[in-house]
């Protein structure tokens, strides 16, 4: 995109088609939310519940065609597949544990991918997964969107700059206080998918938001994580799912690195944060306040780095619709990732070169440098804090 | 909207003509984007620049069907007001002089407005304009977009239910750098519309920048200025233009207070802000960190607002798409302004009752308001500094 | 003083008699410690009440030895001016009409003096001690205190060293909520001596605080106020002394600002704050986060400036005891004032040069000008908010 | 103390010894200003340096009375012991190895004791002094001055008034930037003593700032770490000496915790940090700004706790001595350390009870906890990572 958006309406629309996120999830709005923001997809399609009356009432609610409605993943995807019209991206936004499903059958019949993170479950999936991306050749686009954010794509252009030297050290947290409260949600209720471990996953803390920080530190920093040292369990009591882990990290570079992450904070709300040092400075930024950019020289006075203010780098202001003083949120992060994929689709299918600056964006073999990340952490908590290799493929 | 924004995509989207904005415009790419964030607007057609061949030449760029495509803007009106599926409502975001005269052909063809500010250059263009608002029943809404971020929303919504008092003292400050330099632009190149009084208005900096910080003082405050003792002028040296206003105000309640603009701060980017005392409490908001409202009662501890935090009433709600912790921006304030007029218009022509957490966007009453501060600044700056009445209509 | 305080031990204490700031007084026990922090005074005598009995009683409690326990500030200055081992230093911390008084008969008897402000009520009394202080060329310091705040002064040396350019905008605010409760102090009970315009000044408000911002405002940019239009008032129902005050100003360069203080913001601790904008860029500083100084360049990105962070200057240095990231706070800024003030007064015992960068502490020269400039203010304020002529000595 | 520092000059000042902390010294100075603050101290003997000649003339410069100037520590100690007028309390600021020798000297003598921490380079130290300091039953105090920090201390107080629940989650950093230049100290120049293990004890970074996060943690919280799994080592290359430590922490209640500590942090200051979540909300800390503590119930606005502001418990107002909106600083809080140890010394020597509020300093049982803390986190660190048990004594 450019800080034109005119520029971004150029070009046929991406036609979209969306499975999951139906009106009780946030994250369903949030991408179609996301797709609108540059003009550059129109949802044609989408299975948003897995019952298929439901499914068949929402899609006409929000205004697909009649011709479009099914009653299924597979239905719609056939019938996608061979429309002259067809869907050209299929969006996954579903429980967890079909994600791998959904991606291996919108691979198969040709689709690019769009899939909310964590990419699967398990290690097997994930590797799976990332096989067939590679076998077809088609774009997947995992929505990490934290990565999204103008100033953390400032971070990683100044760390491929140089301009914190070689990194030595990193910090990273990601507090909520979402699962804080021991009655929420009312055990006596029904349990959500995400407390149910068969679809949310080994590990749900780690699924949920230990991901997000993982991804946000190779990201930034460009580094791979080559040993860790972890616990991860429940703090809240009578607690059958993980709300915190802990972890020292050490990187392929030798630096060495600390991670925590709960959602049992109380009165914390999104606190995703990050510090790395390098021999020439350091870099901090937090969620909260997503469009300062902390930059400490090592021998010159801090700065505040905004959005499209002075020293902004390419790859931030390629990720930036407004003039600095105008603060872009989440929803602008999230698009980011969105653009960047449709960037990349439409480069692939027009068989010309996406721009650089675009290809940013989450991969499968970002998904399955998480899920091994996790299994790593799983391991060694269970081994009494030992180190233990963490994969990379 | 809605937390939910599938609940935005219900019904049919409105038709959308736009006039002005072309793509060296920051505030037409900005305009356009407001529209689709909640996906109520649809853009049918549209006069982007006053060249006729290039006017057609980005209609086409922008996607606009080629039988919408016209030459002039009188020419899409009266095509637009005949067609079965003809424009609902007309975007104007042109130099200043010329508002008046779209927004009166606009309203004359029974098309709903939606204008930049400020709404006119003159009291008696404003005057005219807001006559016909009230005279057709038509929508007017005006951009003042900062009054559409959800925090400042939240200090609207604390004031009236009385959660700082009855107010005495305001401070507004908008300080910004962007014309600091006096080389920027170049004095020997062409003059950008806005340093040609005849079409920016009387006063650069307060139709630029002082209508806005008037605007969130009435807005949140809820009370009107009586007098006003103000210095407007320039301070950059060789400028025609205006680029600093102070000004010391007196409310229609008593309360007194404190304003200061300008675009000559070298080096701060968008600073507008705003303390409001009153005898509970006071509140602080920054634009540049506009995730966070400060309240500090009379004697508790200080508090940290935050949109969907513990304490947001429901115009904030109303106005937020996330959940507590993930900041919304720019770009979701001024979408605010857009999907609420979307609301007061699909009311109006469907003679339903307006959701009234929705009815909170500045209209012609504001816009008139506007150009009578600027006027009494303007006049009390001329006679010394003396106290000036200022009108209210 | 230096970085190491041991510097500070050497040579002999100054001598010092104390007048006002007894048990019930915040500032009398502020400028004891004040004088404690870098041991470059000795307290050897003092009248800390006006009644007799009450004065010996808590100068035995403090332990003034008995031979120096006195009835009267006139006896003691008396007593102290004949005794071989006699004060050096008189400091003067009674209610504000007490000054002119205890400050004429100090220097009558050949003390050096420091002084609370503001310096007198009135500016027949303000020129009457200028005068004096010059003819007997002995020490007058006056404890404007925020200006020995070490990031003032560094915002003050940045300045000289025209790192922010031509000052051509001033921003000043000193916001305050002690006074916003109509209850407090109770109207009932006996008035505290600040609510009597006779020993409190004709505008409480411009000579609690106001004064405090007017000297920042100098200190930092080195600039005269030559014209304000002002307004003084009572906010607060049934109050018969000012609690807010509001003013535009023109520097003597032709710089432009603005001025507002209250006491009647509920909720607000101790609010003052400062941004001063120069060609080259814009310098902001808030008294309640006084370790850090924020700087923003004209095209460069904003900075945070720190104590003995790098780019510290040297007055900000000589005005440190701490290495970098060791926050100093309010006592400190106050003990340099004095401890400059000891500096210069040594100096000018012994006949030697005083190291120049302890120079900066606030003299007659500049309690004359804030007299003058409430005068102004309030002559403004009677003639309808007109622009007057702020008299410059 | 009290908010009004008059009540501290009441009574006979301790009588003060000083061993170390000579002209080069940052800690020496600190120590003496923190003993002027609240005037409960004179400095009547010291030994400054380890070179008999040395010391002798620096005493002479800071204005020790030539019949109390020695050539040793246990000339001195010798000596004050059998004066009538001797020093009542011996500080002790020399590098880490000597700290044991001369606590157990001056206990040995009847002197209470002030000791910079570490309070020994070994465990089998620290449990002697402990030993010794419960035989004598003299006071023994050792400067962990972050905790005499007043926010601090309302974090405690807030902690034990039950304000954030029961406690289940904490994070403490310590990152400093002094050590991340590879060049300095110059490798070829004479090495300083904390680089000497000998002298600085097993991992300087643990010593140094380490065993401040510890206790810090320790004193809000009033847990004790069960078990740590952690790596300590060093990240700058060439380096003979620990320049980071990462752990995971387990606390007796069960909590979790990590901590992290470096001084390789390039280009940052002296950041202390901690954040304690509890089942009721959340309290977070940094020391860089260490007058605002915020506090984040579990459904309530977050608030900004200020000292002396609205919500200010006992122990935080006895640790302060400005009102509201006045901020301390570093040295206050150093200076609450020595007031607090003068409390309890003159109650020991009155045989009175002490003010329960002064009883908050930390001792040598909080001394003993640090050393076996970094003990067992170099045990970890050996042993790979695994948990290990904290001895608690």
């Amino acid at each position: 995109m450019s800080s034109n958006p005119v520029i971004a309406m150029l070009g046929r629309k991406l036609r979209l088609a969306v499975i999951g996120g139906g009106p009780d999830s946030f994250i369903g709005g949030m991408h179609r939310l996301a797709s609108r923001i540059d003009d550059r997809y129109e949802i044609v399609t989408g299975i948003l519940s897995s019952k298929p009356v439901k499914a068949k009432k929402i899609a006409g609610e929000i205004g697909i065609c009649s011709d479009r409605i099914y009653s299924s993943v597979t239905e719609m995807l056939d019938a996608e597949a061979v429309r002259k019209d067809g869907a050209d991206v299929v969006a996954i936004m579903t429980p967890n544990d079909s994600h791998c499903e959904y991606v291996l059958a919108s691979l198969a019949r040709g689709f690019d991918v769009i899939c909310d993170k964590p990419m699967t479950n398990t290690v097997a999936e994930a590797q799976t997964v990332h096989q067939k991306v590679k076998e077809t050749g088609l774009i997947f686009c995992l929505t990490h969107n934290y990565t999204g954010y103008a100033m953390v794509r400032q971070a990683k252009a100044m760390v491929q700059a140089d301009e914190i030297g070689t990194i030595r050290l990193i910090q990273v947290e990601y507090v909520q206080g979402g699962r804080a409260d021991e009655n929420d949600p009312d055990p006596s209720g029904d349990i959500p998918w995400r407390h149910d471990p068969e679809k949310s996953g080994p590990s749900l803390v780690m699924g949920d938001i230990g991901s997000h920080a993982h991804n946000l530190v190779r990201f930034i920093s460009g580094l791979e994580i080559e040993e860790i040292a972890a616990e991860v369990g429940s703090i809240v009591p009578k607690r059958q799912f993980h709300d915190f882990a802990g972890a020292l990290l050490r990187f392929n570079n030798g630096a060495r690195g600390v991670f925590w992450v709960t959602q049992a904070a109380a009165g914390v709300e999104n606190g995703l944060g990050i510090r790395i040092s390098g021999t020439k400075g350091t870099l901090e930024w937090m969620q909260e306040i997503p469009q300062i950019l902390t930059f400490k020289p090592l021998s010159a006075p801090a700065q505040i780095r905004t959005p499209n203010g002075p020293g902004t780098l390419p790859l931030a202001a390629h990720s930036l619709r407004m003039v600095a003083g105008h603060p872009e949120g989440f929803p602008e992060g999230f698009a980011n990732i969105y653009s960047d994929a449709a960037e990349a689709i439409a480069a692939r299918r027009s068989g010309k070169q996406a721009n650089p600056l675009a290809l940013h964006f989450p991969t499968s073999a970002d998904g399955l440098a998480g899920i091994q990340f996790i299994a790593a952490a799983i391991e060694s908590s269970s081994k009494g804090g030992h180190w233990v290799k963490c994969a990379t493929f």
